[in-house]
């Protein structure tokens, strides 16, 4: 049974502030809970099903494991419904990547949930790593997380000074503008930046000064602009097929 | 202001049993409000603040309008908030498409939010015609509606009994599997149909017998699969450079 105090750190970690503050984050659901385990990351507590406890005991090996039934998870979760698991974890020691193969940035990429989707996409083409500005979604939201399916144990997320980071590095840096180089026709290095803008405000000026090569999707039709996580997938797919 | 029998109205048309029964569906928020007033579709009703109705009288010319504060559009909106407008359209006929250039086909993608998203990626890759199986999600559900970002206009949906449509249709079919041709290395005609299943199913049996090229995005990592809107707007990626 959940007591009263985890529920209370549950729900609290729900919440940027105490996530900072404890240095913890939640994951939650089977799917996200069972590539942790997988993971090299620290669980310091799990509340499971008596069925998922019993189902993945190898896997749980000595993490301090609390049953409990769905009714309850679900109540203590963010999800709408958590039928399986939601586990407490020690949030890792990242620091920014050092200039390696291809580095994905994101300037005031806000949703969680994009957030999500493209660590996710990321992930499926190799990505270890994304830099973040500092406005940027959390990369440890619950919304951030989920949207991953997963992929959150393989791809590090920094959050940092994004001008200074871009600067130091000293890579061609391609930039995703509506006005750019045809990525069909655009000779991609495979070491370098691929920074992408939010939705509503795009690259922001002080990032914007340090793009080397503006690239574009060709549209074909008449829609206005694509949603980032998807524009970031489209644009790693066209980077990869050159790798 | 709004009547209790145009809320009423409002609120069904929230239900896919009563869209059907008055053939009629919803549009809301600014941006997919402007994009209907420029296109052909024939609006019944329109809600709006009096600002909206100031700034775009022009594009509004002999639409029934009535005024409304935010408060009571997004009290009688679908959405989380609605500043601007609500209006009450008329459900197109849609024939299912001809053969002719690229056909989209979705076999059981039953999340409105997911259908929306193809939707607009279509239109960006001028796609002008989808068709779907009978599950799959409602194009004319207000969560779908949305998530085109106005790209509803332009784009068409047909749902069909999926099997006797393609087989009827005598193309090549381009099935999306995990396990397939690499999409890199493939050579994609530009006259056919490219067939997508839901993330939990994938393409059916009945669908899948009928598919004469499976293909698959390369992955470089390790997540286990992508979303079915951004595998959609990748492989239509490829499609189009190769037109």
């Amino acid at each position: 049974m959940i007591s009263k105090n985890q529920l209370k750190l549950i729900r609290a970690l729900g919440q940027k502030k105490y996530r900072k503050q404890h240095n913890q984050y939640l994951v939650q659901g089977e799917k996200n809970v069972l590539e942790l385990l997988a993971s090299g990351l620290t669980m310091v507590e799990l509340f499971a099903t008596p069925a998922f406890i019993e189902q993945y005991q190898q896997q749980i090996g000595y993490v301090k494991v609390t049953p409990a039934d769905e009714e309850s998870l679900t109540k203590a979760s963010t999800l709408v419904s958590n039928n399986a698991a939601i586990a407490i974890v020690e949030m890792p020691q990242v620091n920014a990547p050092k200039a390696e193969g291809l580095i994905l940035a994101l300037d005031g990429v806000s949703d969680p949930g994009n957030l999500g989707t493209i660590i996710r996409v990321a992930d499926w083409y190799g990505i270890k790593h994304i830099v973040t500005s500092l406005d940027s979604a959390d990369p440890y939201n619950p919304k951030t997380i989920s949207a991953t399916m997963g992929s959150f144990v393989r791809v590090a997320v920094s959050q940092v000074d994004l001008a200074d980071y871009l600067v130091a590095l000293n890579l061609p840096i391609y930039g995703a503008f509506l006005e750019g180089e045809n990525l069909h026709h655009t000779k991609l290095a495979q070491s370098g930046v691929l920074l992408m803008g939010s939705e509503s405000h795009g690259i922001r000026t002080q990032c914007a000064a340090l793009v080397t090569n503006k690239i574009t999707i060709p549209a074909f039709g008449e829609a206005e602009s694509l949603n980032v996580a998807m524009a970031t997938g489209i644009i790693l797919d066209n980077f990869k097929r050159q790798a």
